[in-house]
């Protein structure tokens, strides 16, 4: 989803698509590229209509006060980037913008799984592990805007080194990345290990995604389900210390590996339930809004400035 | 601290201390005991002065929406007790209250070391450990009014058994009752150990409290440091990890066992600033106010009504 450009047209009470189109970053393209065809895509999507308010999910860091981009992780030229000035200019309107993950948290809270609650944390586990906050319905930001950042909490001090330096962090054992690679090790030091898995690859281990382990999990692969039990008891215990130390009203659970079956939700519900504390819900539910999530956020962030501009 | 009951008077811009008076609770007290010398500690300050507000730090978990307390878990008979209503009748004016750590967590960020901040974590390292959480500059309670329990996040899955029934906990490794039963332990098992410790106890185990570790570690009695140690890099891990869910501006600590010297606090800001991410800011602090946090605290929550009774 790396630089993927998503504009939503704000439409308001009831919210309804207007319309929406999808395009992706080209191979090789820098902020300058993606502004582009952003602005191409909203351009056609207005069709002349001035908007009232535009909000923004962006796929990285961003001071949602100053609606500076911090940086993005995966294309280059977004360091620094004033983009929140930049459309106001052109648009002649007020632009919020904030990171994804905060952004997905407030469209499930708007108009999602998160609908009746006063506090959510949404979390997305795909490629990576991340998390969104919304405390007395609104967005918590955190002193740095890093709040939210339970992919990093160790559940396994003596488990697998993460790219963030320490072991056994909720990405490291949870992320999709990370379990594909993990499988890929373990069948390449045994040939034997994961039997299925090696099969719906056809062999070849670079084709392996946590999607098909999870379809190797289904056919009873061991490698695959030892793989996904990992990765579910990590985020159970991820969440069960979320749960103590915020008491959200419910976790919102959304991204491509949280597809992988009953098993692999009943180990993080078990897991989350026995690590917060008894006086303490722990409410696990699946996403609604999927990826769409981040668009319906962009829609109740502009709509939220519309209702309450201050 | 069991049952201790304290009466702030509120006199508010600049809040000053009219008077206070402390009593604890006698041996084998109960409900009826604790209310009847809270009553006459309040009239004998009153002195017969119709109070605007009253405010209430109680030490166990409150229902702070209905003022009712859940219970004391040293003090038999407070169990679902509706302190607030009971007090609103007799003092005929409104009546605020909530747990001791969230109490503290306000005295500090009105009149102590958080007093610039938008947001702070306030832990106390006493007998056990406890948290409240500042966020937006108001108390964040969650769901269950359990927000900010620190002292459940599991630091070391191999470690040692806590009450709460899982290994490693913060509380588990970090407390002053579980620290000096740690000692108590080891030097039984092996009379050669912690020879300070020994000393200064006078070879009577019962006698030894955290604070006595405390003075023995300074002594170089290697017993005692590697105790604290331990209950310092169990603190670090539960701050890093709380900054990365929670990223508040400033973690505040008090209560006795951070009396533990500059080596204490030294592991403690290393092992937070190792666990959170590089992007996130540690600031951790001393309380300011100490044993009177909760007493501010309680000045601040009629305070915060009497200037929003919303």
């Amino acid at each position: 989803m790396a630089g993927l450009v998503d504009w939503p047209l704000v439409q308001i009470d009831p919210p309804v698509w207007r319309a929406h189109a999808r395009r992706d970053s080209p191979t090789g393209a820098n902020a300058e590229i993606d502004l582009e065809i952003m602005l191409d895509l909203a351009d056609g999507l207005l069709e002349g209509v001035h908007p009232d308010a535009v909000g923004v999910s962006f796929g990285g860091p961003v001071d949602y006060a100053s609606r500076v981009v911090r940086l993005s992780h995966h294309i280059p030229g977004w360091e620094e980037y004033p983009l929140g000035a930049l459309l106001q200019e052109k648009y002649r309107c007020n632009v919020l913008i904030d990171n994804d993950a905060n952004v997905a948290a407030l469209g499930e809270f708007f108009f999602g799984a998160g609908k009746s609650c006063n506090s959510l944390f949404y979390i997305t586990v795909s490629t990576g592990v991340g998390g969104g906050l919304i405390l007395d319905q609104q967005i918590w930001h955190g002193a740095d805007n890093m709040a939210g950042e339970i992919g990093h909490t160790v559940v396994d001090p003596l488990g697998p080194r993460c790219l963030c330096g320490k072991h056994g962090c909720v990405e490291r054992l949870a992320s999709g990345l990370y379990i594909a690679e993990d499988a890929r090790l373990l069948i390449s030091q045994d040939v034997q290990n994961g039997p299925f898995l090696r099969e719906l690859a056809n062999g070849n281990l670079e084709s392996i995604t946590a999607q098909l382990i999870s379809r190797a999990a289904a056919l009873n692969d061991p490698l695959a389900i030892t793989l996904l039990d990992r990765a579910a008891h990590a985020l159970g215990a991820g969440i069960g210390h979320a749960a103590n130390l915020i008491n959200p009203q419910r976790f919102i659970l959304g991204g491509g590996v949280t597809k992988s079956g009953e098993r692999f939700w009943e180990i993080i519900r078990q897991t989350a339930r026995q690590t917060a504390l008894p006086q303490i819900r722990v409410e696990i539910v699946p996403a609604a809004l999927e990826d769409y999530a981040p668009l319906w956020g962009a829609v109740a962030l502009a709509d939220s400035w519309l209702s309450d501009p201050s």
